[in-house]
């Protein structure tokens, strides 16, 4: 699988298949031994159980190999007998100076080098510029797997650390902050290794590039899970909230929110503060978001009087007209389709609104709004993100998913979700305007 | 739009529209006055704006209804002068006893009498067993459009309250307590009316029936939104979470929750208890999930010895086995497939698990898990809840889910929601059985 995803990309490098049993694999010629191979193999990706990995390392290090993924699990995460086979290959790190990722690991990805060691089937991995570092192997494999096939953005790098006998999160840190292909990063961490290292190296990274981190293991039950998962020892979390808030690292709790995330920063730019207009069909939505918007300290502005007046030309006038905005109030003089885009272009226009949600009603008996007109509206704004979920007809709504992704708008499945995205990247923001 | 809604959905009564200009509206003679109405009306739908509907709720009632429903939105929630109007009608009521539903509603669905009064286009409405009353208008309208396209479940009864001058909450419970079509209860409300008897009817009903609540209004940002909306007069939040939980009522905190717990009280039975087993292929899934479990206050209870040994029997002898379950310790030997059925009907099995959740990684390069077997796994546990949820390949996603919905598995698009919603009907679970 390695070698089939390495082709599928194209990465212009020799490839070098180790077995004892195969003469030729996917048409490319094998070696019986590492020690067979020619000299000057750059990356050694190891695929062997956990008992070979020691005799492996050694004979990659022996033949001149710098870097090495080591793939397998089996190691401290599993029991003791893996826990002293990890000693022994951080042993050979520190004598050789071999750089290491893993073991435990699913490898890693550069679509600027064309490069994955996956050994998950991906197929072509769409380029962007987004790079996730994850202690886990879900980034490279059916995560994704559900990125290329669900989703519209690409990453430029991925990096597996698993167990991080060697390459750890700061050093990768360091590296994406440092990577001009990289935009943003997005964070998976069970256990933080260097904590003062971590805390310099991201304080620096986190005012040019937004740093978001879902840190688990924050429960008890999620700190016994991690011990099995990575054999990664938890630190109490309060005090892993002080470190990630003071290194301007903006945590999250969710799993999935690091694929929502990666949609909004790559579809959407950062907003300039917290403030936000929200748009619905029905006051029940409005009144749940506003309540939501507190709870994740977005601000709901009063509108300019300018705003306001260009909503009331449009208002049936039984409705009244405020941040959050009931777009029922403009659907029965304007219809649905003018209500939303004079709607969004007039708060997308207010300067006291830095991003815009907005839950368009769709239906297939009625004029719904068009994607290139809120298009049109987004470029007039290019520093403010408008997102967009939905309600009404679920035909209607793929319809316009459909071409809203060929125009890069930022949508979302649920009307909560806008909101909760905008709530992490407006902190974004915040820590790359923070004082020194 | 109600006279097609209402042959829509066969309503096998008579219809008489009303409207000085018309003589037939598809096709139904049309009357120029409610005067000349023949007599034996029994329910008036008034879409009229707010100034007309004092003397037709007078007109309606001067002709024998005794059943009114008021459409038009404009009255306390507007203005002064709609709260004026709002007044006029309470005194109708009050003289007369009629009993009115709204002003500000979009209606109310009955299907077992195949009766809408919505003014939304929703043509048939699916029959089910759950019912909704809701101080909105959308769960008469779109949110009802999003169901009936989106999910796979149905209504028995949608009560829309609007700004409730006659008809409110504790009346509205008290009636689909005592309806055999509805098995269990969702409610989105701004205010409590009648504080004393709503604790009074909900004790009642939350033990034999769930009864769950998204009360909004929660923060000043919603409180202020709720005036706009249905004049609602916010109560301190926290005296709202202590009569919610005396009443045994489970209250939820987002808007799209009262869709995800429609169809998961629609698919699947209510779990005795809150012991969950979750399986996914990934450890950093099971990591979030785990701290997810403990935030919800679900419990991830050991497995049986039994139950571990099932699973041995099916691990490639790398990862350790536990609650939550890494399935990718079990595919490297017995294939994804079977690591997923035996997998899921290994803790199914076990008598320590009230529920299980499960991440299925699906894939086009595999043999996938069979929704027919996991659906016989479900048949054999007739009181447990499995809710699945996926990661992997879109196109195998789809593939799974439409033969899943057509079986009535309960799946979910992402991995946090199935155990979001399992913590909130435990709670329900956990309200039918408590102390006298």
């Amino acid at each position: 699988v390695v070698l089939r995803n390495l082709l599928d990309n194209g990465y212009p490098g020799a490839i070098y298949p180790v077995n004892p049993e195969a003469e030729e694999i996917l048409g490319i010629r094998v070696y019986p031994t590492i020690a067979s191979l020619p000299d000057g193999v750059e990356v050694g990706v190891v695929l062997l159980p956990a008992q070979m990995t020691v005799p492996a390392l050694q004979e990659c290090v022996a033949k001149g190999m710098g870097h090495i993924v080591l793939s397998a699990g089996g190691f401290a995460e599993f029991d003791d007998r893996g826990g002293s086979i990890q000693r022994e290959l951080s042993a050979i790190i520190k004598q050789t100076g071999v750089r290491v990722l893993g073991p435990n690991t699913s490898g890693h990805t550069s679509t600027p080098a064309q490069l994955t060691t996956s050994f998950f089937p991906l197929g072509k991995i769409r380029p962007g510029q987004l790079s996730y570092i994850a202690q886990t192997g879900n980034f490279a494999t059916h995560t994704m797997k559900l990125i290329l096939t669900s989703e519209h953005y690409g990453v430029a790098r991925v990096i597996g650390l698993g167990n991080k006998i060697d390459v750890e999160e700061s050093e990768a840190l360091e590296y994406l902050g440092d990577d001009p292909q990289t935009h943003a990063i997005l964070m998976y961490l069970e256990s933080i290794d260097r904590p003062r290292e971590f805390l310099h190296i991201a304080s620096r990274v986190t005012r040019h590039k937004p740093v978001i981190m879902l840190k688990t293991g924050a429960t008890d039950a999620g700190r016994q899970a991690a011990v099995a998962h990575t054999a990664a020892l938890g630190t109490e979390d309060r005090l892993v909230d002080g470190l990630l808030r003071q290194a301007g690292v903006v945590r999250i709790h969710a799993y999935t929110h690091l694929v929502l995330l990666g949609r909004a920063l790559s579809s959407a730019p950062l907003p300039r503060g917290n403030r936000v207009a929200v748009l619905a069909p029905s006051g029940a939505m409005l009144v749940s978001l506003a309540d939501l918007c507190a709870r994740l300290g977005l601000r709901l502005p009063d509108l300019e009087a300018q705003t306001l007046q260009r909503l009331e030309e449009h208002s049936g006038g039984f409705i009244r007209l405020r941040n959050p905005v009931d777009i029922w109030a403009l659907t029965s003089k304007s219809g649905i389709k003018r209500a939303y885009e004079e709607g969004i272009d007039a708060v997308m226009d207010d300067p006291h609104v830095d991003a815009v949600a907005a839950v368009l009603m769709l239906s297939p008996d009625q004029e719904n709004p068009s994607p290139e007109v809120l298009k049109q509206i987004v470029r007039a704004q290019p520093e403010k993100p408008l997102l967009l979920s939905f309600t009404g007809d679920r035909q209607s709504i793929e319809a316009f998913e459909a071409e809203a992704a060929s125009l890069q708008l930022a949508t979302f499945g649920e009307i909560e979700q806008p909101l909760e995205v905008l709530s992490v990247v407006a902190r974004c923001r915040g820590a790359m305007d923070r004082p020194e």
